[in-house]
């Protein structure tokens, strides 16, 4: 019992012995994260948000790891149908499935939606849940970043890891809520994020339930991509699976721009946080015309919505988790 | 300080001090549920589950509440067809809608599903979710089940509402898994069962996001019924919205038979749980014949798989948390 009762007393305690903090600078952006916390989590603040209310929900590629020169799961996509012409140049049956194996991102980009859908299919359906997740795993131990020579899942925001464990001790629930693919991120968001399975959200493909003929389930995944959760898909999937408004949203891009609206529209205390990609030197610097990311509303009307807006470059004195 | 270490050794003694099922009769169901149970949280037990993994899933119509003469949110819908045509005749613009109004249930489920979406349409749609669940609300507070003359959110099983919150303090995460819409259950499920809304798992519509002339942002409930969460929908809603197998799955119908049966299927210690109704006298007693909850696999194969049937006249003490 006195090992429970030292156990609870650190857990009480630790919150205001560290810096929650550390890999932000010291400096306005922080000062206004810090002060929105302690003003929702005080009982006597006229800001107090009880602990169920207390939902923060963020973007993923972009706004916790990186998203360049690709969405980190379309590289994963086209890493897949390489190695799968490498296995049988039988299976690449089409002239986009041998573009996206010889690497030639531009003449699948230049086929639309279509032939996005057609990679993301070859890659990620036809088999169950489980044995996509091992691929998903398996690449993450071994791929590494064209630029940085990274592990993909090390390029993870460290200044964004640590505002995620600080809301959590604060009794938030940290949710994420992205374009990309739920199985995807599943992957890794646990240890990368601490953030376990059923809180990410994100886009999704048809999946089918069936008995196999030695009696067991399985679910396998048979269409790439039936709910895209981006732009108004993002307050509509937080509506359908959470069910309440969250008081903070985290984004970078305008397809979290309705996202951080719904937000931040909500009565009583709301925190939008925008980061914005400025600094060429340590990650990468673009807005209103990256072919990714591309941030435009989110520049021009944040501001009047008392968005704060993070600046990369002077905010965060630290980018990424891992080492380069 | 004190205070914080005194309600922190409340919490930690509190599950040991009381019976955690005393609705349930002193026999070989509750005894199997606390053995589970016991088990699986003991760290010096082989079929320890970590706590991030003791999920708990259950279905809401007849297994945490009652479900005759008819779907209380089906009762819901035509009690609002009806208000709709005493404020304003005109809207009853179908045949379907008068014969909904009239009460006249045989006429609307003779039209098939067609005229059943029609009603629900009505009675759940062209309105924003606040708004919706107002009058959820409203109704819960005011109408009264045709036979028990009880509040329908009062029907609620006393035994299951114990052990929700018995499977919560040994560290479980307790789920509604439901055909019933998502926005009727959040209404009155973290009241009644403790469950929040981000635990709410059930069928859908569609829903738009949209900017109004006032520049405040609404979600309007825009088709009634875009994904049905019953029979394989519910496995495969759970790995998309949980994204991980329970090791506990509570139903009472064939609707609940693939959740079932893809949680027990698991590796390691599962636990379904079937709710038989017997009780004739207390509640209803159906099964096999019923037009309703019609139960015909669970009671053939489920003794195969392990699962526990709960004979509700023989296991349960007390049926209603709600006086009669």
């Amino acid at each position: 019992m006195l090992r429970h009762v030292t156990a609870a007393l650190m857990i009480l305690a630790a919150p205001a012995l560290a810096d929650p903090l550390p890999s932000w600078s010291d400096g306005p952006a922080r000062q206004r994260i810090i002060d929105f916390v302690t003003d929702v989590t005080d009982p006597a603040s006229e800001e107090f948000v009880p602990v169920a209310e207390r939902i923060a929900v963020f973007d993923n590629d972009g706004t916790l790891w990186s998203e360049q020169p690709a969405y980190f799961q379309g590289i994963f996509a086209f890493d897949y149908v390489a190695r799968m012409g490498q296995d049988d140049p039988a299976t690449l049956t089409t002239d986009t499935l041998k573009a996206a194996a010889a690497g030639d991102y531009a003449t699948v980009l230049g086929g639309g939606e279509e032939a996005l859908i057609e990679v993301l299919g070859a890659a990620q359906t036809g088999r169950t849940i489980e044995d996509y997740q091992a691929e998903v795993a398996e690449w993450l131990a071994t791929a590494r970043h064209p630029y940085t020579g990274m592990g993909y899942d090390t390029m993870t925001y460290q200044p964004m890891v640590e505002l995620l464990r600080y809301l959590r001790d604060e009794g938030f629930k940290t949710y994420i809520v992205s374009g990309g693919g739920i199985d995807f991120m599943r992957v890794f968001a646990d240890r990368a994020y601490g953030i376990p399975t059923e809180q990410v959200i994100g886009s999704y493909g048809d999946t089918a339930y069936a008995v196999g003929d030695d009696g067991m389930p399985v679910i396998t995944k048979t269409a790439p991509l039936s709910f895209l959760d981006d732009k108004d898909g993002k307050p509509i999937n937080i509506m359908r699976i959470i069910g309440k408004r969250p008081i903070i949203a985290g984004g970078n891009s305008d397809g979290d721009f309705p996202m951080m609206q719904w937000t931040t529209a909500g009565d009583g205390p709301r925190l939008g946080i925008l980061i914005h990609h400025t600094d060429a030197e340590r990650e990468w610097a673009y807005d209103r015309d990256s072919h990714i990311g591309q941030l435009v509303r989110g520049l021009d009307e944040g501001p009047d919505m008392g968005w704060l807006i993070v600046d990369m470059a002077n905010d965060w004195d630290r980018i990424w988790t891992g080492a380069r």
